[in-house]
């Protein structure tokens, strides 16, 4: 599981268009969901353009996990912040979520579950 | 989602078995599931007898949520503590653990994702 939320994580900040595509693709099983409060999105497609928008309204930041990934089954949690590319790894994020993945035998993302914990102000 | 997740955790506290499976065929949808890094049960009969045997694992324990529940969408986040039966609200509770609740249309849990923070030592 740590390995697929890694990339996970890297396909929120892969700003390519083919290159996140292709990160999509790999990270999510084709019938996968993503629902968090400002956003639900089944399928990859429709996953590739709800990442698309968040970076569009972030240009320049990046997404890091703020902690370990606890993970058993075939499920994890995490928490993750969002600071601009290049702030220090202390700085305090502008946002932090909270997501619960699942993962399918293949080891790719079925459903992912998240939550807010500090919005841009 | 507050509703459900409130008679969710009565019936980790209904002891008397005909009660207990009474909300358990009233809070799950028929095919869902249950997995926590102790426990991974599919359907009603293996849940009810997941809380059947937390139950006698825990006699006079009962849990309780330990803050508000977090809820969009048809998904919810929340926190529940374990404690003897009669303890104080502020005892410290001997296992703490974190759910992911996820409901159907018709308001049923599909699916909990369940988390480990404190377990009894």
């Amino acid at each position: 599981m740590h390995d697929v939320i890694e990339r996970y994580i890297a396909s929120w900040n892969q700003t390519d268009p083919q290159l996140r595509r292709k990160l999509i693709d790999e990270v999510w099983a084709p019938d996968a969901s993503y629902i968090d409060p400002l956003a639900e999105a089944h399928g990859r497609d429709a996953i590739d353009a709800t990442v698309a928008a968040v970076q569009a309204q972030f240009p320049g930041f990046v997404f890091t996990l703020l902690d370990s990934v606890d993970t058993h089954h075939r499920q994890a949690r995490f928490t993750w912040g969002l600071r601009p590319a290049g702030a220090p790894a202390d700085a305090e994020p502008v946002a932090v979520g909270f997501d619960v993945a699942v993962a399918d035998s293949d080891g790719r993302l079925t459903s992912v579950l998240g939550f807010l914990d500090k919005v841009p102000g």
